[in-house]
């Protein structure tokens, strides 16, 4: 393997290379040390290099705003997308049974990988090398860096989502209303091809499917379908 | 205000006095700008601050551990300690309702205005310099940093806060039992003073009331009783 094209991907080299190979070990390889500590590690400086870039680039937006932004650049999708435009799937040490289960492939192996691989990038180069990396990557990943573009609403990123995954487009159906009529809450679900992936009560109908939507997410990303 | 007294407090001088100010500035004050973005950055500072100082000390904890050692050290609670120490209080800029309101003495206005503290030192000073600044303050504040001293389960915390804040001793009940015997669960209540604080599911009796108390601490903190 290779981990010269990985180095230059990310533009940087690392002066030990195996810290470089501790970044890359899975916890599936059984060895006796994997990433995870440096994933801990590079999950903290891509919190804060996130929060000082949105920071910086929009001088008058609110802390509540700001971190919304946040959340949608620093998440385990957003950060699988950022390790597949290095190919680090590549690159990554585990265990033939991973492997046959198509873990090169698995957002959250990609996603630790890449938090990582920024630990290790912050332990040998400093803070502010990992910057200009992680924010070229960023950049280089996201047409714009905006509430507009980033702050979609979930039933949209749902459709996005099962759209590109399974070529279908979610239904949503009311399953119970409850309440006086002046306060009525309703029970919606959120289906694909008639299997409930979610539901939610909320204020109004618009209201719970987006909760729905939101849990459907969640769903398809933890079981990476 | 004397100002310098707060910065020997912390061992920084700001060059910018404004940046200072503003980090003291809470909400309320009905100024143009106020301390929130800056403590939206200070907190991501103290998140990586404390993740590196953690993986430095424990060379061979794993990721588990080293997140809950964090979780125990990165807190509300945590940090308005921190703030009590450098008497940060008398410094805040609040409204006269929120001052009335014991808003100097609130774990989350001091909270958040020791984050935002840090995350001025981070703009101003650069990140070594917040680190040996916020490290010094931590250690303190903590006779020992390690598992056995932070890692204390949520029935002993508990009865901590509430003989601290109350006197008192929280008291357990079973409030129902539900399924066979063979997999039987409980929900127990905890009770300070005959009211109930938090109630709980688990799988034994100890499990629910362990999870019991971790709402109460959360509804103790929450309402800064």
């Amino acid at each position: 393997m290779n981990l010269n094209i990985l180095e230059k991907n990310l533009g940087y080299k690392f002066k030990d290379k195996n810290l470089l190979k501790l970044a890359l070990t899975h916890k599936s390889s059984k060895t006796p040390k994997n990433n995870e500590r440096l994933e801990f590690l590079g999950d903290a400086v891509m919190d804060l290099i996130v929060a000082e870039y949105l920071c910086q680039k929009f001088k008058d937006t609110n802390e509540g705003e700001l971190s919304k932004l946040r959340a949608a650049l620093v998440n385990e999708t957003s950060f699988s997308n950022l390790a597949k435009n290095l190919n680090l799937g590549n690159f990554i040490f585990l265990s033939n049974a991973e492997e046959q289960n198509n873990g090169r492939h698995k957002n959250s192996i990609l996603s630790d990988a890449f938090e990582a691989i920024m630990g290790a990038i912050y332990i040998e180069g400093g803070l502010e090398i990992c910057k200009n990396i992680a924010i070229r990557l960023l950049e280089k990943n996201y047409d714009e860096i905006d509430s507009k573009s980033l702050l979609k609403d979930y039933k949209t990123t749902l459709q996005e989502i099962t759209q590109a995954k399974f070529g279908a487009t979610p239904m949503y159906k009311l399953i119970s209303s409850q309440g006086p009529d002046h306060e009525k809450k309703f029970v919606m679900g959120v289906f694909l091809n008639d299997k409930k992936y979610g539901e939610s009560l909320g204020k109004s109908k618009k209201d719970a499917e987006q909760k729905a939507a939101k849990k459907a997410i969640e769903k398809i990303e933890k079981e990476n379908i």
